[in-house]
């Protein structure tokens, strides 16, 4: 493998629905030297870490941890721990990535039942629950932002009916976290999972992880039959075991113990870089973190109207952070996204299932929720969408964007 | 969450058995800026990283690529798309991480028979060509060299065995890569795994895998049922269907492939990282490579024998870049590792299993794989064990070392 140089990346500006730039201060922190495992100093930033991330998750949660892979290994380890082949579970699906909780959970051989919205609206809470009093869930699982439809579904009341009905509930904050306000223990979640690459501008990797009391107690209580299988006096085949090791949350809340029990070797450049991420979170403040990104949604929308763009979905659940908007008739959605790119270095986000080919995701989260990156980047489209023959825009996005960050 | 400063760990010299320092050059490499997970860059630096990895792994497998997680994550991602539940696998089992490969089968639900050594000893080819006959096992799987116990299992000859039984071979060189030969296609492998914290240099969080033709049929097969399950023509209760979203390696190689599909949100830092490790390895060369971790391993156990130290384990399979020895009756070994750490700042393991509290490891390995590394860390030992009240040792097991590291 000859000519293999130096990494010597583009300075794109990443406007998709993610992963977005990187704070600087993220990856200069996850160049800092390693240390074992189990090395006093080790475990110290472990605890920080555990410390750092529960304010952000808004809760008191003592399990508050990493999983050592991308925002999926985090969902995967929450659900692959929760349900147990078998199990009927509820998803709530207005998008993607309930499809995606819908597949893992058929992996893991649960029954899965789901409620639906179509893509551009979310589920209303009072027919979550005629679902859950219908089908009866041992877990419920939902998004709270989905990227694919730029919708966030509300949470407040939920898990009150979960507990109701003696159901545990599971959220994927991954598009959300750091950027929108996320209440595990007021929405009385039982897992709630992120990863780092949108609204915590770190790179994707590490999953943030918080595990309500009654869910540890489901979990140990698993974990205890796992343990028997390990020394073998157990009849392994009454599917209560957990079905990955990896992902096996008992065993890596006993390395997050006091018990530093061994498990897999820790992701450590990441877990420095996880840690630099909220660090710099709680330095913001979550207060004055959300309301940027209110101001930087804001401000897309109102710039990408202003250009005579319209936007998809209900404009009372949009995700404060990714905006999607139609490709307009006659235009080459990809022919814009590659002028972009290559004459702007500004990256913006295409779709996915029902919406590919039919509008552009805008992100602005995290290092990128500034008022000068979206500026750039409406002012960049705005060229590129005249260049490319578009006629009704009015070049007047960029003010509109100033004045709707400002709020006026 | 106050007080949480800016990270700024001791400069720790890691001389156990992984992880160990990270060469500074790949840690500077992951503080290079992120791309979009399809952009141009991106895909060419994934093409690289797959050109990279071919002769480290000693295949021209075109499925080489990474797992985007710890080199666990690449071990059950292979076990996970080679056994489906019901097959009966065999394990060779010679430590901790025969244990681990026996564990991951069971939670899959596979069969699992084992051919088994004592610890401190390898299984010998006829003995697993015996048990190949008797069990009639679907998939092999074995680790090449086994930290535990530092023995390195022969390879030469047990592809053809599992060919002509009609079983998948797995290996797991997750303590070799880098360090020792693994020649995946002259051992007629059909999956290798490892990781980046050990000989390849690197932080954990990203785990390089080759998959062979074989195998990448046998995957592809299973992942065409799997996408029935995904548009719901198909009933999933059949066993065939891989148990993880994650660790789907079909999924993972649709988005390493000219298909692009999406998958996970790539782990570009780690990316960045397993990149540059294997740049350097190649650099450096293998052959040079591999000859420094025979003299640090030469030197290693020359230096601990000169000061009295009694290795452990069988001389003819002892792995180059880890070295057990027995801590002397009377010294507290625990007592001697805090030391170690607190006044030389240098790090060596603990063990395991039954050598807990029998044993201490010594890595040198990938980084520190150094004549100086190697002769600082006896140096400090023999000191150490001087103020403990040691009495056998001679003085001489840094000149020791020094003759063995030069072939004197």
């Amino acid at each position: 493998m000859r000519n293999v140089g130096e990494i010597d990346p583009p300075q794109r500006l990443l406007m998709g629905p993610g992963p977005i730039n990187a704070h600087p201060r993220v990856l200069r922190a996850m160049s800092a030297d390693l240390l074992g495992q189990f090395d006093p100093e080790m475990t110290t930033y472990m605890n920080e870490v555990m410390g750092l991330y529960r304010p952000i998750f808004g809760t008191e949660n003592p399990w508050t941890f990493l999983v050592d892979g991308t925002a999926r290994a985090g969902i995967e380890a929450a659900l692959i721990s929760l349900a147990s082949p078998g199990d009927t579970v509820l998803v709530v699906n207005f998008g993607r990535f309930g499809l995606l909780l819908s597949e893992i959970f058929k992996r893991i051989g649960a029954h899965v039942e789901t409620v639906d919205a179509p893509w551009g609206e979310v589920v209303p809470l009072d027919a979550i629950a005629a679902a859950i009093e219908r089908v009866g869930p041992k877990v419920v699982a939902t998004p709270h932002g989905d990227t694919s439809t730029t919708m966030a579904q509300p949470l407040e009341g939920l898990g009150v009916l979960c507990r109701e009905a003696g159901a545990l509930l599971y959220v994927d904050t991954t598009a959300t976290l750091g950027g929108m306000e996320v209440a595990a223990d007021r929405w009385g979640a039982d897992i709630v999972t992120a990863g780092l690459q949108k609204c915590l501008a770190g790179p994707s990797g590490s999953a943030p992880i918080t595990v309500s009391a009654r869910a540890a107690d489901h979990i140990q209580r698993r974990k205890h039959v796992e343990q028997g299988l390990r020394t073998g006096d157990h009849d392994d085949g009454d599917g209560i075991i957990i079905g990955s090791n990896y992902f096996d949350l008992g065993m890596i809340m006993d390395y997050w113990s006091d018990k530093r029990l061994n498990h897999h070797t820790e992701a450590t450049t990441m877990l420095y870089g996880a840690r630099e991420c909220a660090r710099i979170v709680l330095e913001e403040g979550l207060a004055t973190r959300f309301a940027r990104h209110t101001a930087s949604g804001r401000a897309m929308s109102a710039g990408l109207r202003a250009m005579g763009l319209r936007l998809f979905g209900d404009d009372r659940y949009r995700m404060t952070n990714v905006t999607a908007a139609y490709i307009p008739e006659g235009v080459d959605g990809e022919a814009v996204r590659r002028r972009m790119r290559e004459d702007f270095e500004i990256e913006i986000g295409t779709a996915f299932g029902p919406l590919a080919g039919k509008v552009w995701r805008f992100g602005a989260m995290g290092y990128n929720a500034r008022k000068h990156k979206i500026l750039i980047t409406l002012g960049a489209l705005e060229a590129v969408l005249r260049a490319e023959g578009h006629r009704s825009s009015a070049g007047c996005a960029v003010d509109a964007a100033l004045d709707a960050w400002n709020g006026i």
